[in-house]
C-alpha cells in the first residue's frame, strides 16, 4: 500500500465491548482516514450506542463526525444484548463525558453525503445490524457505486451465537442484512467461523493489565466482563471459556491488513421467514446453488499476529492518549 | 373548507390506465396544489411510468416536477401488469411526446425535501406499490410528522385480483405496503372493497364518448381496453363484465370529497410470509386482534356522484387542455 | 332418495355445544345410518370430548361405538375455546352420567375397519378439526376409495372467527385439513360463509322453551350459554348479537337435505406458513388459480326450513327420549 | 451383548446404492433379527424402491417380509435422487428377478402389526424420507412404547447435501421427519456430520474387486456409479472425489456395533418454513435453547473397523450367496 495514500472508511456500529475495541484499533491505524461514524441498536438501544460512541471517541481524542442511526429494526421487535454487554453497553467500565457532540445529520443523511461528495471509492466498515446501510441501500442505491467494499463483522457458516444457525448482528435485523447482501456491493464477511478464531487468553489479557495504565485497565476490565459470557460454539472445543472472541475487531482488522485472513467467495442469503432459522446467513460454501459469489467468507485468522496487533494499538493509543497529538506519532 | 386554501399533496403512482384517469381528476381539481409526482415500477417498468407520468401531464399542460424513483421492489422479484395495462402501461392510446424533463432529483430525494421545507401537512396519494414510501420512511422516518394522511389504493378486506387473497399493489411489494402501515402515519385505504364499486359501466363510457373531443376518445379508448381484464371479484356478482373499476381514482376523490365515501377504522397488517397468502392485507374489521386501528378501510361509495365528479373533471380538462391556461379557469 | 335406503355415515366430532345440536339433528333422522362416532380435541381436550360423546349419546339413549382419536394437532399446540363452550365443553348444563362405554379400538382403527368393511361408499361428517381423519389419510390412503364424500364444517372464504382470516377448525390443525383438502376425496364445506348464515334468534329459543320438557329445557340452556360468545363476523351485520350461529348442524343438514344449501366449486388450500394467516382456508372463488375445484364451498342455507328441521329434530327426540324406542317412531 | 440375542429389528428404506450396502450388512450380521423391510419414496419412486428391496434380498437368499409403503411425502412433491441413483435406484447394475413377493399389507399395517404383538422392544432402523415412520406415529401413537430407538440415517447438524443447509432424506418430507423428531421415542442421528467421515476410498474398492466373486464385483459396480456424484462438502476438504460415503451403512452398524460411534446428545427440530432453510435439521449442539435433547447426534466413527466391518460382510455374504445356508455359517 501507498503509505502516504490512506483508505477512507466509513464505521458503522453498535458500541458494545467489541466494538470499542474495533474503534481503538481503527483510531490506532496509520493506513486509515474516518469520514464518519455512525451508530445503531443493537448491542444496545441506539441512545447508548450513540452515547458510548461519543464517549469512547472522545477518550481517545479523536474529532469525527458521530451521527445516529435508525432506532428499530426494519420489522423485528429490538432485541439488545444486555446479558453480553451490560446495561450501558460498556460493562462495568464508566468513560468521562463525551466532550464530541452528536452530528446535527441523520446517520443516513452523512453517509449519503460523504459518500456522493467522495472522489475516491470508500470502505464501509460495519460490526453491528445493518439496519443503517439497509436503509441507506433501499432509499438511495446510488451511493452504492461510490462503496469499495463493506468489511463486515456479522453472520455464520456454521453454527449461531442466537440461536442454533443465527449470529445475533444477522439476527437482530434480517431484512436490513438481506437487502445489503443482495445490493451488489461486494462484502468481506468475519462470521463467526473466523471471529470464534480470533480471540484472545486469559493469559495474554493478563500481560496487558500488568502495564498499568488507565487505557490497559478500561480496556482488560471491558474484556473480563465479556468472558463471563463466552459460549462453546462447536461439538468438540476445549478450553473456550478462557478465551475471548474480538469479533468486531476482525473488521478493522482485515481492512489493514487482510494478508492476516483466509476465506472463499461464496454465495451467501439471509433466511427472513424460517420458524427456527430466520436471520440465519445461508452460506453456499460448496457451491451447491451454482448462484453467484457475492461475498468472501472468511474463515481463517493468524491468531497471534492479530493479537499482536491489538497489543500495538493498545500502546500506541495509551501513549496518545497521554497528551501526544495523532498526528504526531 | 377554505375554498381559497388548497390541499397540498404529493402523488406517487405508477400509470396505469387507471393512474391516469386519478392524475386527471387531479389535475382538473381546484382544491389540490400538487407539489410533485413521482413514479415507481407495478403495473408497469419504472421506465415506462415515468414516461407515462410525464406524457400525460405534458399532455394536460401542467407544469409540475416529476421524480424517478425506484427500480425493483424491497426483496420480490418485479411483476408487472402488462396483460392489464398493455406493453406500453396505457393500452393502445399512443400520447405525444413528452414536454416536461425528469426531474434532477430522485424521487426520495424530492419527496423528502418538500416533505422537510412545508410549513403544513401534506397528503400523499398513492396508487401504485408503496416501494418508493416505504424505503422514504425507513431511511427518514423524519418526514412522517409533515404527513397528514396517505389515501391510498391497494389492498382488500375481502378477497384479491392477484391472488385469492392478495391485491396486485400490495402483493408486488409486501414489505414496503408493511412498512407503511405500520409507520404510524394515518392511512386511508381504497382496497377492492370500495373500488369494487366505484365503477363506470359501458352505458356510461358511451356518453363520453359520444361528445367526440380528443381528450375523451382517448379516455374512452384506454377504458375498454382495460374492460377486457375485468374479472369477477365475489360469489355472486351480476354484470360484472359489463363494468370497469377506476380504482386508482378513489384515491383522489376521497381526498376531495370525502364525503362520497364510507369506512371503518380497522387493524391492518400486511402478511409477509404465507405460501399462499403473502402480500394479503389482513384486515381485523371484526376487531378481534384487540390491536390498534391504524387504518380507515373504505367500503362503500357513492356511485352514481363519483361518476359525475369523473365526468365533470373530463369536461374540465377537455376545454383546458385546448389552449386555456389552468389558472385561468 | 330411496326411502327405504339409509345413508351410512361416520361422525367425527369436538362436543362442544353445536356439537351436540349436530348430534341430536343426526340421531332424529331416518335417513342416516351411523356407523360409528369418534371424537377428537378442538372445543375441549379429547378427555372431555368423548367424555361429552358418550354422555350425550346414551342421553339419547342412541346404541352407537364411541372411538378415541388423537390427543393432539399434528404439529400446533392444542388450543381449546373454553370461553365459548364452557370448561367441560357443555356450558353449564350437566348430563347423566354416560352409559355407553368407549370403544376398545383407537377411532384410526374403527374408522378404517368400518371404511374397508363396507360394501357401499360412506359420508364421513366431520365437525371438529381434521386430526383424525388427516392422519387416517396419511397412514391408510387405502380408505379414500371407500368415502362418497366428506361433509365439513369448517374453513371461510371471507373473515375468520379465530384470526382475522381463520375459522377455528381449521386454525386447530391447519396441517390435518390441508392433508383432507388435497387428499382427492370429495369435500362440502359448511364453512362460516353458510354458518352465520345459519343462525337461530332469541325469539326463536323462547318458542323451543315453552314446551317445557327437560330436552327442551337443556337444550336451550346450551343455546343461551352459547350466545354470550357470538361476535360481529363483517363489516355491516345488523342484530348479531341476537343470534346463535349452529355450524355444525350445517354438515348434518346437507347430507340430509342437501335442497336447503347452496353453493359454488372451488379450489380451496390451507395456509400452512404465515405468521397472520396460518390457518387460513384459501379459498378461490373467483377461478383465479386455474387449479382443480376440489371443495363444494356453501354459502347459502334456507334459514326458516333449516331451523324448523332443528325444531322437529328436538321434538321427536324429546318423545323418543321418553322411553320410546327410536326404531318404533 | 448375549450372544444368543439377537436385536430384533424393523428396516424402512428406500434402495438406492447405499441402501443396497446397508442391507447386505444387515444380512451378514448374526446379531440382528431382521422382522420386517418396508420401503419407501425417496432415491427413487415407490415402485423402484420395492422392487430393488425385493430383488437384493432375494439375491441375497434372505426370506424376510418387504412391504410396501407410501407413494407421497406429507405435503411436498417428491423429488428422487436418480442423479446419484441412477434411473433404477441401483445404477448399472441389473440384479436377477426378485423371487420374494410383495407382502399384501401395508408398510403401515404391517409395522403396526410387528410393534404391537412384539413382546420385547424393536430396533427401528430407517435410512430413507420418514414419510412412513411419520405416518405410522402420527396415526397409530400406541406404537411408540414399544420402539427401542431409531438409528436413523438424514438430517446434518453442519451443512447439507441437497441444500447449503439441507440432508437429502429430511429435504424431502420435513413435516413426516418432524413428526418422528419430536415423537418422545429416542433417536440416533447419522447424519452428514458422521456419514461424510463414514467413507471408503478407491484403493480400498480395489481390495474388493480383486476378490473377482459377481457379488463383489456388483458392490464395485454400484461403488463406483456413487462416487461420481461425491461433492465437496465442506471449506477445507481434500481428496474429497477419491472417496465414497456410505451414509446408509452408518444406521445399520450402530445398531451392531455402537463403540465404532462417537456422539452427543441434542435438542433437534426440523424447520419446515424457511424459504431457504426448509428440511434443514436444527441441531442445538451448544445447548443454546434449553430445550430437550432429543436425539444422539454422531459426529465421528472409526473409518477402518468400519470399513473393515463392511469388507467382512461382503465375503461372507458371498460365501453364503454361493449356497450355504444363513443358519448354518
Amino acid at each position: 500500500m501507498n503509505p502516504l495514500k490512506k483508505i477512507p472508511v466509513i464505521i458503522d456500529c453498535d458500541p458494545g465491548i467489541d466494538d470499542v475495541m474495533m474503534l481503538l484499533l481503527a483510531f490506532s491505524s496509520e493506513d486509515l482516514d474516518i469520514k464518519l461514524i455512525t451508530t445503531e441498536p443493537g448491542n444496545q438501544t441506539q441512545n447508548k450506542t450513540i452515547y458510548n460512541a461519543r464517549a469512547f471517541t472522545s477518550y481517545m481524542k479523536q474529532d469525527i463526525e458521530i451521527a445516529r442511526g435508525l432506532d428499530e429494526p426494519f420489522f423485528r421487535v429490538l432485541e439488545v444484548a444486555a446479558e453480553v454487554h451490560g446495561e450501558s453497553g460498556l460493562g462495568d467500565v464508566i468513560l468521562p463525558e463525551p466532550t464530541l457532540p452528536e452530528s446535527n445529520r441523520t446517520a443516513i443523511d452523512a453517509m449519503k453525503d460523504v459518500l456522493l461528495r467522495s472522489e475516491e471509492e470508500i470502505v464501509l466498515i460495519a460490526t453491528g445490524p445493518l439496519t443503517n446501510i439497509g436503509a441507506l441501500f433501499l432509499a438511495h442505491p446510488e451511493v452504492k457505486k461510490k462503496i469499495k467494499y463493506i468489511s463486515y463483522m456479522g453472520g455464520a457458516a456454521i453454527g449461531g451465537n442466537m440461536t442454533p444457525t443465527s449470529e445475533f448482528n444477522v439476527y437482530v435485523d434480517p431484512h436490513a442484512a438481506e437487502i445489503v447482501f443482495r445490493s451488489g456491493v461486494p462484502i468481506v464477511m468475519s462470521g463467526l467461523d473466523v471471529t470464534h478464531k480470533a480471540y484472545i487468553t486469559l493469559d495474554e489479557i493478563a500481560e496487558i493489565e500488568v502495564t498499568g495504565t488507565e487505557l490497559a485497565q478500561n480496556i482488560c476490565s471491558l474484556l473480563k466482563f465479556y468472558i463471563h459470557n463466552t459460549k462453546r460454539t462447536a461439538f468438540h472445543e476445549e478450553h473456550f471459556e478462557r478465551v475471548i472472541r474480538l469479533h468486531d475487531l476482525c473488521a478493522v482488522s482485515y481492512v489493514i491488513t487482510p494478508e492476516l485472513f483466509d476465506g472463499d467467495d461464496c454465495h451467501v442469503e439471509v433466511e427472513l421467514e424460517g420458524r427456527l432459522t430466520a436471520g440465519t446467513t445461508v452460506v453456499d460454501y460448496t457451491q451447491r446453488t451454482g448462484l453467484p459469489q457475492n461475498v468472501k467468507v472468511l474463515h481463517t485468522v493468524k491468531r497471534e499476529e492479530f493479537v499482536q496487533q491489538f497489543f500495538a494499538a493498545i500502546k500506541k493509543m495509551d501513549h496518545y492518549n497521554k497528551g501526544e497529538k495523532r498526528d504526531e506519532t
